[in-house]
Order: structure tokens, then C-alpha cells, then sequence
């Protein structure tokens, strides 16, 4: 019996397992959130999962063909039976044969992911690019023969004026069949914008079309289905994107098509079929069938965009970070790999603002409009990268900041994403210095009486990203942590969750009998580089118009939704501004998707502003350095935060070491 | 051991082998054409399968998907280094494992089929769809960043004044490689005939561009690669289409799909993948990359049509014979799953003329030019069905005539398909009744003293189409065969090579110790069918227009080529013209596609003609039936044949029974 490595994805869980143990088994014995209902006798097929073949340098194994037994009789009986879809296998069947890589897909997950792109209610106008059109065609007639295809087209012409319409070879497939359905009465959906048929249907059809407006971020892929004809939201939700097992940001996405020939490809097979998953399920929730919708919006940043179109981003990773193509892109669906929709089914993806300000970007300022404005805004759309969007009636700018993925709770000791357990938001009590918090799945704060046994199920398992930015924020506030960021000792701070951990402090935030969960200086360290970048970049925009101040602060994106505007201040994300003046958008990104899918006139709008928008680089502008390390204390070292009251005056730094304490200061000059 | 019936195609041969006998085995057992080079270890690869899955009525078998063992560690080795095409198996190494049918690709035929259309020499006129463009693309600029796409546009827009091009996908991918690779200079092969891009290569490219003029045949392929700045021929060749092993002709194909839910795709994708492999050999042994074809353009029967862009035929199966599209289709050649080729290579198909007249008579249309003549021309294209044309001028009819697969040896005795061995050529003496022949491969005739060495290698294997015709005409011309088709007895006629069998006579064409090959009774009345059906539509066509006799008969197709047109008048295939007046235009179908590939302006012209073709459906046309049974005697029971000079006026139905002899005398009025 040999021992074979087995990693699963997007956990990373590993271990060593002898040949033939069941993948379910091996899933089991790691505590990898893998689902079944049947015990493992192949019937559920909840269990299914996804395995990885070739070199897989980050996480240091080689994966070949045959690393997972052939199907065995019950996996081929199913398969059979039931399908499985490409490239997918039975947990419980399946032995390891091999070094592994699994991908533990959504919906085998017991507990998916939160995805915190929930659906907003906000108003859309009305000018589908899709619509239907009911015709009498003609029948054949041996005498004079003709296509389908062109007594189709003649009756489109003489009673719609529809001419010169392309007509996918899919829908070509299925149109003889679905005149004779319809006694040679159909109902034909138009895209408008492209000219293009994208369904036919038999009979005078009076049912709604349905679109997709999809925003597909680098961790997250969230959906919402619009019912065309009123711009209602039917369903929403959301995926944690696949790629993640091939890197966990952009920049390593990038490394792995740079690094293994054909792993673009694999890259974008696997957001492809995600986003067919995300399609169908949508549409399952709706009640709806998947045939029916017709059309989709997406809009995602650069590296996305390109992988989503199968073009390899090796370019976006380097100086002068081409894109292979800027403007906004309408193709067959069925191109992006999109089964299951109307065979005619049409995608448009947004214009990119530049090489790393996306068309996830360009669908905020579609949503936000600052050119619509008197007042000079600052839209700021924090994900895994932020984008920075600033202007007013007169211009507008754009550029992207390398916040990192901090702010989504990587690099944090106890961060995790957004998942139940997971402590999102924090209050520091200034006098005692004593915390208390909440956690995602429970409504409680910590110390409610009932928030144990609330919060039994889950667990306290870790922090995500916002509420790690609330954390450093109130220890700022309740002088735990003073303007360069050290964390002061228990003696200095006077309570006992200081803790040393080394040279350094760290501050205990909860602990049981088997686990605690601080705030350390490092994970400090972590958030000052991220809101230094972002802040940044926000300054060099500032720099660009010539203003001092802003008017107005919106926090875009899933993550922006879920930040106080207070603690952004106080943390010095943002530029001072009055408190009232700094708002949410919520998922502007997924808002602008939804409005370019509604009225296809709002295609035109941010076409027409993508042109217009003012690109900043920020690699290559000398001054974001020097804004970067201003702005690394905490608000800033130098620029004023008038809106915010005084914070504790306090200074750990004569206590610590003294090159640290040198260098420190050298920076926040 | 249990047994499993195995099932070879296209040769048909079946025999019943047990489980784990090698495929490769089964074959040799069976005689069955398969090659291997290695002896069986796995390393040669021409003895590669592919393997049938599914219910083949025809065939009486249903073979499971686990029908063939697993891959074992040598065929997997053999596919990780070299790789197997999608479906395809080792022989040596695939071993029975239940009912199985195999096909026996082209390539790993020893003896390969001779298919017989050989590439024209005819000129052709020169305006290609696709031309080069070469440009100086603008370097990325990441103070303007826009895409390498936008920047291309640009250059094209400005050099060349090209707007609103289409770009593919595929050739969006690789874009920013090539722009790269080319320093920044690139050309590009833009296709005017769609505005679509069809391929980018790096540099200042002075290669020529190549298309492929495609003859898409119910039996066969032919292709001919061609330089598009010269329009000649490069490479041509021809395989079986492999669809013949769901059904010997386009009714049998029919049925297949209308049998088996999803036999449609089955013979779908066994089409497209014989054009893909059909085009990468002509590009090797032209010389050339694949990936330098930009164009191709394809000629085909409606059926043909249909699966080759995946549409089901059912509705071309039955009355009133509705194609889904009558006109010419512009798509991608990626559309109709031509891998290998420029990424945005564009697919042309000619336009249908009606649901039995397809776009292979309309490139015979093209190519014969009929509306360009004063004479009334009457062009027969004979190949598994008949499609004919007739006019001139003023106006130009067209019809199909359901012949049947007879004259290309189908339902003969003796008949089988044009392969080394066939007879091709007959020739019997008035005098001594005695035949001669030459078979395919050997340009001696049998009564040289060097034919039997010669053709040892072969061997005497069959009689092909047009060996058949011959056959029957010099049997009519020696006085063997009189006016109603009746073989006469050896007391009749002289010779004891007309040999009773049951009670009626056949006719010895060649004998040896173990096999003798002959003309029998049946094989007139096949033949009797097919040529009535023929003459019978050509006679409808001629009482649309009103005329009783033709200036001049051309007789297209591949087979056309091979018939002499003396013999065909004889029979009564064609009607009564000078014999100067009676030609061959070859494969006047590939001309036609090679006409349209050179020339976009020929795609006009017959998008036109087509348009202004009269229809006759034979199907519905009550004379059809009444010409069908005065066609039946040779040549004819009551037309004149002024051109042919007496026939021998013998006489054999007084013999034979009485109510044969009775029923014969009807048909024959």
C-alpha cells in the first residue's frame, strides 16, 4: 500500500491516504465539508466532486490521469442513469489511486459559502434589448420550395420589419421542429442590440424573458435573474468562483497561466462552469425554466474578463498591462460555454476602463454615475483589488489600487471569509477595554446571554474581512492601538487581553478552552499596507483634479455594504469627509450589471462614459509611493481628518525595540 | 466465456468472438481491412478504432458503453505520449467486452478506398473572399490604455479603411502573442465576403492564404486544397464519409435519426470529424499548416447538409420535404467543428435548390453554366441519387430522381464499391459472346497475357458501378440481354456462359476455381430501376419545357466521369442526343465549390440562379410514373434513338414464363 497526498479545494485541506481509500472517506477523516445523504452508496450523488490533473506548483503536487480509480459499476450505473456532468465523479465511488487534487464543488458543500452579494432593490429603467415577436409563417410548399428558415424570415420582415437578423446555428437546430409545434405560429425573441434571434417557441407565447446580470469577482460569482419585462429581481445568488484553487488572488491567477502551459484553459473551464451551474440554480429558484433566459451582462475586472473569454492574462500581469480587448464584448453565450440557456442566448460584457480598472469598474460608474453630479465624489469599490473612481459633472478619473486581499480577511491570523462563525463586526469598550462582537449566522452580540447556545451550531470560527477592519478601527479608537500601529502592552493599555507574542502585542478578542482568536500586530501591519494603497491611490486622484477634499464618499462592492463608514475613517481608508456625506452602494457592480441588462440603452451610456473616463496608473505615478507611506499611520500621518473628533493620543513606541521603532517613524513622516 | 457478435464498418463483415479477444484479433479472423505495423504492442497506432455505442437496428446489435475493456496501462501510455483522438482505440490492445461495432477509419485502412474524384484542372476565376492586410498596430500606452484589439481596429480602419470587422473569439486569443511575436506588425487575413478576421500572423506576411473546396458526397468526402492567390490546386483527395456505417444511402440515414433519439448528432459528428481529418492530410501533403486555411467551401445533398450543421433531416424524409434553410449559410468553420484550421476560418455552403436538389447541383449549376447557353442542355448528375438540370437562357428546371444506390454497385450481385479488384471496364465480343474487362489498378485488360500477374495483388474482387453499366450495355449490344432486360438462355444466345439460375439466366463475366462473378437477372432489373427513375426525370424536366429532345447531355459526378456515354445511351439512361453532343464534366460539383471558393462573386451568381431555378419534385408529378414504365425497356419502350443505330432485335420472353412474360409485356407498353 502506497500513501498518496490528497488536497482539498477550496479548503486546502490535506492529507496521506493509502490506495483505494474513497475519496468521501478521505474527505471525512480531514474534516473537508463534503456532503451525503445515501452512506456512500452511490445513490445521492451529493458527494460529488471534481478532480485536478496536472502540476500544481502552489500546492506542490503533480496530478496525473489516473490518479482516481476508473468508475466502477455503481459509478457507471449512475452516470447512466442520472449523468454526470464532464470531469465529475462520485466521492464515495472514486478511490485514490494517486496524488490528488479534489474541488469540492458548491453544491456538494454542506455549508456553502456566504456570498455577500445579496440582491438590491433598487430601481432599474426599462428598455430590454430582447424582445418577442409572434408570427404566422408560412408553410412549405413543394411546388415553390423554400427553407424554414426563409418563410421564417419573410413573415418577421413583413410584419415586424425585421430583416438581416443572424440566426445561430443552435436556434436553426431546433426550428423546424418548433413550427410544426406551433402550427406555424411562433414566437421569436429579437435581441435588438445584436440582431440576433436568441429563442423560438412555439405557438403566441405570452411569458416573460429572463435575463442574468452577472457579476463574477475573483472569489465570488453572484447572480441575480431579471425578469425582463419589469426588471424584477427573481433570484439571486451566489458561488465562491473555482479558480481559487488555482490562486487565491488575481496576481496568483495570473502566476499559474504564466507558469503551466494550458492553465488558462483550465481556468476557464472552470469559471465557465460555474457560471452554468450558477445559471441553472438561479433559474431552479425562479421557477423558471433555463431555456428561457436569453440573455446575460457581465461584468468582472480584467484578469476575470480575460479568462472568461479564454484569453491567457499573462499580459495584465506586467508594465504596461495590456488588455487584449477594451470595449465592451457581445457574443453568443454559448461561446462563454453557457449551456442550458435560450439556444440563441446572447452575453454582454461591459468595457474595460484599463488594464486593472475592469468592466466591474465600469458597471459601478454606470451605477453611480458621478458624471451626472455637481458634487465631487470618490466611489471606492473594495474587493480583492480596489477600484477608485472620482469626479463630478465636468471629468471623472479612474484608477486601481493593490489593496491586497487583507480587507477580505487573507493575511489576517484568524481571518477567514465570510462564512457562519465568523466574527464580522466588533465594539471595544474604551473604558474596561473589553470587546464584544457578532458573528455571521446569528443576530446576538457576544455578550447576550443567549449568544452561546445561539451560536453553538457554528462555532466562533475566525474573522472575515469586515470584521477585522472594525477590530484595529475600535482598538484605534479605545487607545489600544496608537497612530503607527503598534498594539500596546498590557501594562501600557492597562487590561490583560494585551498578550505578548514575541516582540510584539497582540489582543485576545475571544478565547475558549482550546482555541483563542486575536488581533496581532502583524495582522495590523496587514490592514495599514491595504488602507495605505487604497488611500493612496484615492489621494493621487485628488492630486489629478487638484481638490484637497472630497464631497462625497461611496463604499461600493459586497465587502463595501458591510464596512461602517466611521471605523473606514477612523482606519484612514478613506478621505475625510463629513460622516453623513460617506455612504454605501451596496453591490454597485452587480446594480450596474442588472441596469445594462434592463435597458440597453444604458449599454451605450457606459460605453459612451468608459471613453471619457480619465485612466491614472498608479504603478508608474511617482507620488502614490509617497502617498502610500503617508498613509500608513492610522488615520494619516500628515492629512488633516477634521470630521472625525480627536483620537486617543497615545504612543507605544518608546517601549518597542529601536529599529523598529526608527524605521516606523521614518515612514510615517 | 461468453460470446459477443462484432460488427466491422464500412466492410460490414460480423462474426462472434469471446470476451477479451483483442479487436485487432477479430479482425485479421475476419479478413477485415486493418492495419498494424507493430505487431499488436501498442506502439504503431494503425490499427486505430473507433468504437460504436448505442442501438444500430440496421446492424441488430446494441452495443454498451462498456463495451470494450477499459484502457489498459499500455494504451494509456500510448495516449498520454501521443495522444488518441476523442473515441479512438488501440485494436491490439481494446478487447471485446460485449456486442460491439467498430469502424475502421480511413487511415487505418491497408487497402483505402479509391475514391474517385479526382481534383479538375479546369481554370477558375480569381477574387478571393479572404485578403492580407498588413498593419503597424500602436504600442500599448498605459497612460491611454486601451485594447490591442481597439489599436488593431484602428490600424485597419486607417491603412485599409476595414470597419466593423468581426473578430472571433479564437482569434481574440491570440492576439496580444502575435502582436507581440510580429514586433508590433502583423497581417491579417480578412475575409470581405463576412468582414470577419480569419487569422493574424506576426509580420509582413507574403505567404499565400488556402481554401478547401469541399465535396461532401453520401459516400464519399473529396476535398481540394487550393492557393486562393492562384486558384490551384494544391493537394486533393477523398475518404469515405463515415457515416455509412449508420446507413448505406441518404434514406437510410433518414430513418436512422428518426429511429434513434440522438442518431442525428452521431452521424453529425462522425462527418465533422472526417472533415477534419480530411483537411489536416491535404494540408500535410500539400506542404502546408492547417492553420494557414481560411476558407472553406462545401457542396452537398440537403441530407448531407442538414447533419452537417447538425440539424435533424427528418423533415427532408417526407412529404413535403422542407429543408430548415434553402440559403447559402456564412459561418464559422469552428461552427461546424473544423478544428486545425486559422481561428476564424469562415465555412461557405452553397445554397439548396429544393429538399431533394441540394447544394452540390447547385454548384453543378455553377460550374455547367446552363443559363449562359442558347443549346438546351440537359446536365445529369448520378451519384446515390440523380439531381438534373435542364435549360438554357431563357429558363433552367431542376429535379431529383430517386435512382437508388444501383449504379454505384449497390444491390448487384457482384457489385461493390470502386477499390482495386473492381471490375470497371467491359467489353463483350457481338460475335463469340466472350467478355473482356479491366479491373481498378491495373490498366491491362483481362485477355493480355500479363493480366493475371498483374492483378495478383488485388485479386478479381467485384463489379463497380460503372463495371456494371458496361456490363449490361455490351450485354444489350452482343444481343445476351433483349429490349425487356431478359437474359437469354445459352441455347438463346449461343454461349454457355449464360448459365441458369432458378429460372432465369445469368450471365458469366469472369471464373475461377473458387468464385465466379456474374451478371444476373436481378442485376438488370436493378439496374432497369435505377436508369428508368433517371430517364424518367429527365423526361418531366423536358415536358416542362416543352421540348423532346436535348442539343447537349452532360453527365456530371465523380461516377459520371466514369461511365462512357455510348453505354449510358444504350441503356436508355439519358435521352437520345449526337453522341459529339454526350459529355463528362467530371466532378463538375468540386468545380463548382472551387468556382465559389476563388471567386466571392460566384457566390452571388448562383445565390442568384438558385433564386431563378425552376423546381420540378418528381415525388408529387403524376407523369413521373407513366415515363418510369416506358423507361423500363432498353433504352426505351417507345422514345426514339435515332443517335444509336439499330440493337440487336432479339427477343427471350417467349421463353420464359408465362406470367412473367405477361407482366413484362405491360411494363414494357
Amino acid at each position: 500500500m502506497t500513501d498518496h497526498t490528497v488536497i482539498f479545494m477550496p479548503s486546502g485541506k490535506r492529507g496521506t491516504f493509502a490506495t483505494g481509500t474513497p475519496v468521501l472517506s478521505a474527505a471525512r477523516s480531514l474534516g473537508v465539508d463534503l456532503d451525503s445523504v445515501c452512506g456512500g452508496r452511490g445513490i445521492c450523488s451529493k458527494c460529488q466532486v471534481q478532480p485536478g490533473e496536472g502540476h500544481f506548483p502552489k500546492l506542490g503536487v503533480t496530478v496525473s490521469a489516473d490518479a482516481l480509480s476508473c468508475m466502477n459499476a455503481v459509478e457507471r450505473r449512475y452516470d447512466e442513469k442520472r449523468g454526470l456532468a464532464p470531469g465529475r465523479r462520485l466521492g464515495c465511488q472514486a478511490t485514490v489511486q494517486g496524488d490528488l487534487v479534489v474541488d469540492v464543488p458548491a453544491e456538494s458543500q454542506v455549508h456553502r459559502q456566504v456570498v455577500r452579494k445579496a440582491a438590491t432593490a433598487r430601481p432599474v429603467t426599462l428598455d430590454p434589448a430582447t424582445l418577442a415577436f409572434t408570427v404566422v409563417v408560412e408553410e412549405p410548399d413543394m411546388d415553390a420550395p423554400s427553407g424554414d428558415l426563409e418563410r421564417l424570415r419573410a413573415a418577421l420582415t413583413r410584419d415586424h420589419n425585421l430583416s438581416d437578423l443572424t440566426v445561430p446555428l443552435e436556434v436553426l437546430r431546433g426550428l423546424q421542429t418548433t413550427l410544426r409545434a406551433g402550427d406555424w405560429r411562433v414566437t421569436v425573441a429579437v435581441n435588438l442590440d445584436t440582431k440576433t434571434v436568441a429563442a423560438i417557441n412555439p405557438g403566441d407565447r405570452q411569458a416573460p424573458l429572463y435575463g442574468l446580470a452577472i457579476d463574477l469577482g475573483s472569489t465570488t460569482v453572484a447572480a441575480h435573474l431579471c425578469d425582463l419585462s419589469t426588471g424584477d429581481v427573481l433570484a439571486s445568488g451566489g458561488i465562491m468562483n473555482p479558480q481559487i484553487r488555482f490562486g487565491e488572488d488575481l496576481m496568483s491567477r495570473v502566476s499559474y497561466a504564466m507558469m503551466n502551459p494550458g492553465g488558462d484553459r483550465d481556468m476557464t473551464a472552470a469559471v465557465r462552469d460555474a457560471l452554468g451551474d450558477l445559471a441553472r440554480s438561479l433559474a431552479e429558484d425562479a421557477g423558471i425554466a433555463a431555456s428561457d433566459v436569453v440573455e446575460a451582462v457581465i461584468v468582472c475586472n480584467p484578469v476575470m474578463h480575460h479568462l472568461l473569454l479564454g484569453v491567457d492574462p499573462v499580459e495584465l500581469g506586467q508594465a504596461p498591462f495590456a488588455l487584449a480587448t477594451s470595449d465592451a464584448v457581445r457574443l453568443a453565450a454559448s461561446d462563454l460555454g453557457f449551456g442550458g440557456l435560450a439556444a440563441g442566448a446572447q452575453a454582454y460584457i461591459l468595457p474595460c476602463i484599463a488594464g486593472h480598472v475592469g468592466a466591474d469598474a465600469a458597471a459601478v460608474a454606470l451605477s453611480e454615475a458621478p458624471d451626472t453630479s455637481d458634487d465631487m465624489t470618490l466611489i471606492v469599490d473594495v474587493g480583492t483589488n480596489a477600484e477608485l473612481l472620482l469626479g463630478n459633472r465636468q471629468r471623472v478619473l479612474a484608477c486601481s489600487s493593490p489593496t491586497g486581499p487583507a480587507f477580505e480577511g487573507a493575511q489576517i491570523s484568524a481571518g477567514q471569509r465570510a462564512a457562519p462563525g465568523a466574527i464580522e463586526r466588533v465594539e471595544i469598550d474604551p473604558s474596561t477595554k473589553a470587546p464584544r462582537f457578532r458573528v455571521i449566522g446569528c443576530d446576538l452580540w457576544s455578550d447576550d446571554p443567549a449568544f452561546a447556545e445561539a451560536t453553538a451550531g457554528t462555532g466562533i470560527t475566525g474573522i472575515c474581512g469586515s470584521g477585522i477592519i472594525e477590530a484595529v478601527a475600535e482598538m484605534r479608537l479605545a487607545g489600544l492601538v496608537d497612530a503607527n500601529g503598534l498594539i500596546g502592552s498590557a501594562e501600557q493599555t492597562g487590561t490583560e487581553r494585551c498578550v505578548p507574542e514575541g516582540r510584539t502585542q497582540s489582543y485576545v478578542l475571544w478565547q475558549d478552552d482550546t482555541r483563542r482568536i486575536c488581533v496581532t500586530q502583524g495582522d495590523i501591519r496587514a490592514i495599514q499596507l491595504a488602507k495605505s494603497a487604497l488611500y493612496a491611490g484615492a489621494r493621487l486622484l485628488m492630486d489629478e483634479v487638484g481638490v484637497d477634499s472630497v464631497d462625497r464618499v461611496t463604499l461600493a462592492g459586497a465587502f463595501g455594504a458591510h464596512i461602517s463608514p466611521h471605523h473606514a475613517m477612523v482606519l484612514g481608508m478613506i478621505p475625510d469627509a463629513p460622516l453623513e456625506a460617506v455612504g454605501s452602494a451596496g453591490n454597485a457592480a452587480g446594480h450596474g450589471a442588472r441596469m445594462a441588462l434592463c435597458d440597453r440603452k444604458m449599454r451605450l451610456r457606459i460605453e459612451d462614459l468608459v471613453r471619457r473616463i480619465e485612466k491614472v496608473e498608479t504603478a508608474v505615478a511617482p507620488r502614490f509611493q509617497e502617498h502610500f507611506v503617508a498613509a500608513n499611520a492610522i488615520p494619516h500621518a500628515v492629512d488633516p481628518f477634521p470630521h472625525l473628533g480627536p483620537l486617543p493620543e497615545v504612543n507605544f513606541n518608546t517601549q518597542s525595540g529601536g529599529r523598529r521603532r526608527r524605521r516606523q517613524q521614518v515612514k510615517a513622516q
